[in-house]
């Protein structure tokens, strides 16, 4: 990319360094959820519109725009900035979770928390460690419900991978 | 793959010849279930381990064959043989919807019925017309059940479609 931008586009390498400042300048983290926002509160933190009784806990900011894309989500959200992964050196304290732990607290009428980390090892794994961390607050109940294990839509038994099989099979819904 | 064999591997097409002549003149459909089969009943009806109190349906012999390798079901199944698209002139007489209504009626202690149709829009459209003819024998208390619709595992949400995420979300797991 960088020797196309310098060889025969001159003017749009101009234009990204610029577009990069000004993000790099204006675009700092939510106070509150920690989602990408260019102001102090992100437009969904501010947003009075959105259901304050559920919250939704994701690995990044991009998760946030997939699962606004699709539209049937209406609460808040916390953005972990990764996942817990050891041999990197990310513990509980570089995913932000003593501030989440405060969230919690304050957040008196909060009905749900959704674990919307990735269906990987490490999502696995920090989604495990979350509710061991929400333990503290089971007088409460509030609910932690996990986004659903299955087969993706289009999705063919012959050429899907075994553990998916499994678990499709495993939490097979009632239809009647 | 014919040229090949013709120029380079005769003794192998020999093989190929003879293990398709054999396969054609002793391999059929199970009676009952209509499982590829080299005699009257398949292993899988004849077997007295498997739990008859559960069928499951599915399109093709190979869906059979990926299901038996998760280890996780045993009970009985039903090969349907496609999937119901009427622009291939494929309908419920095709699909052997009428020898499936006559094995429930005589399964007395049937409890559940597994829809394991592919998860794509046929596949889909047969599930529904499957369980509008299950409705004869609502009144035996027989669980229609589907496989779970969700994210696979290693699925990363931002490279989801917007169906399966959807769906993922308005299905999520009570954890605690």
């Amino acid at each position: 990319m960088a020797f196309h931008l310098l060889e025969h586009d001159r003017d749009s390498a101009k234009n990204l360094q610029e577009c990069l400042y000004h993000a790099l300048s204006k675009v700092f983290k939510c106070k509150n959820c920690r989602n990408f926002s260019d102001q102090e509160l992100c437009n969904i933190c501010v947003d009075a519109n959105r259901d304050e009784s559920i919250l939704c806990i994701v690995e990044t900011p991009s998760d946030i725009a997939a699962i606004e894309n699709i539209g049937v989500y209406k609460g808040l959200y916390f953005v972990l900035m990764g996942k817990l992964s050891p041999l990197d050196g990310i513990g509980p304290d570089e995913l932000g979770l003593d501030i989440l732990e405060n969230i919690i607290s304050d957040k008196v009428n909060l009905k749900e928390v959704v674990l919307a980390t990735n269906l990987t090892v490490e999502g696995e794994a920090t989604a495990h460690y979350i509710v061991s961390i929400l333990e503290q607050f089971q007088d409460r109940d509030i609910k932690i419900t996990r986004i659903a294990h299955g087969v993706p839509f289009g999705g063919e038994l012959e050429y899907l991978d075994s553990n998916t099989l499994a678990q499709a099979f495993i939490s097979r819904i009632l239809l009647k």
